[in-house]
């Protein structure tokens, strides 16, 4: 069975691929260039589709900078150190990124007569991005029946597996390692700097925090490079 | 009020447009160039935009011949001299076309602060594409709400407008023709032929034959021009 997954460069996405193929499904790798900030993000998607074995991987171009209104997608700063637990929907929020995601997936997978899309979206320890929901998923899911020719013509339902919708990052971490998922491969940060060609991860925007927090939480070792803060110490876990 | 409008360059989208700026909405056109066969198209937005005197005209590009599966976005053969009323979903239709628009419409709406998405779609004379009838645009204004920041925050609630839905080709001719509409800008044939440096309409693709249907049953003269066929007479309205 095929299923389009969704591949960031990030861990989350690459776990839920992990977990997809544990299920059998053929994965046919999708990687949106939206005008994020760095194309090391794209970079490790390209590495994380090698690694997983993917059938195929399409990378397709989408300038969301056009729309903006995200830190993400124009030249405003990436919030550092935030409160994780505040409930506010930070600039990071791309207006309705995964809507747009979910949808180019949805046209490939009817391409390919797939009917079940990946996507590593998780609710526990996120931003509070409102498309990163069950609500979401579930209404997306009911749109999708009805929007394709798949869904008019032969009644065809399409899924969208969240596999790790309610786990904390440290599950995430663990059920990757499980996996044999190599981390190393992944991107993450959302405001990396550059250091003698290094591209190394900032530790402090809420992706850094969140993915920090999941390898401390899960007691295992992150084997991407932070850069030193300023005082010259490695990133501080805080309590 | 603002509103985003999908300028498509087409007929049924200048006069959903121009019916949204008679209830009084400020319109933010947005033409996506999805890899469509023809820059033709993409020129007849940028004319209609102009003359509807829009607040501002964006283009985002996706490229939908990446994913392909329609011959839109391939180099299959479109279909000609088709029977409309078979109630067969044609090659023409792009899997997931009219949701990805949509998505790309909210995004940027969420950004104007606009909680209005017009488009053009029609469920009368139409080529039967499953994403433009009323379930579907039911579907995607359940799904704006909880996919966007605003509406998790503020409980904004999206509406997809569709002031075309239940008209036949005829009435949005006649509509448009009342509203000042026009017709000679706009570009309509999936397969048009260039003689002598002109673009013509082949009059023979579905949406040639829709557009013919209309101006006829409306006692209208379309103003755009049509390749004379084979045996070098003008297409024939068929009965």
């Amino acid at each position: 069975m095929r299923a389009v997954v969704l591949l960031s460069g990030g861990l989350d996405s690459y776990t839920a691929a992990a977990i997809a193929k544990t299920q059998r499904f053929t994965l046919f790798a999708l990687t949106v260039l939206y005008g994020q900030r760095h194309a090391r993000e794209v970079e490790a998607a390209r590495a994380v589709a090698g690694a997983l074995g993917v059938e195929r991987h399409l990378e397709v171009e989408v300038d969301l900078r056009a729309i903006g209104g995200s830190s993400l997608t124009s030249d405003a700063a990436v919030p550092r150190d935030r409160d994780l637990e505040s409930g506010d929907i930070p600039s990071t929020y791309v207006p309705a990124r995964n809507t747009i995601f979910l949808s180019l997936a949805l046209g490939w997978a009817e391409v390919l007569g797939a009917r079940d899309l990946v996507i590593g979206v998780n609710a526990l320890d996120y931003s509070g991005y409102p498309d990163c929901r069950s609500e979401f998923l579930e209404a997306f899911e009911r749109l999708a029946s009805v929007a394709t020719a798949a869904g008019t013509e032969e009644g065809a339902k399409f899924s969208v597996q969240a596999p790790l919708l309610r786990m904390t990052k440290a599950e995430i971490v663990r059920r990757g390692l499980a996996l044999g998922v190599d981390f190393g491969l992944t991107h993450t940060c959302y405001d990396p700097v550059v250091r003698k060609g290094a591209v190394l991860a900032c530790g402090r925007c809420d992706a850094c925090l969140l993915r920090l927090k999941g390898f401390r939480e899960a007691d295992a070792i992150d084997p991407v490079r932070y850069a030193p803060p300023a005082s010259a110490s490695p990133p501080r876990p805080r309590a």
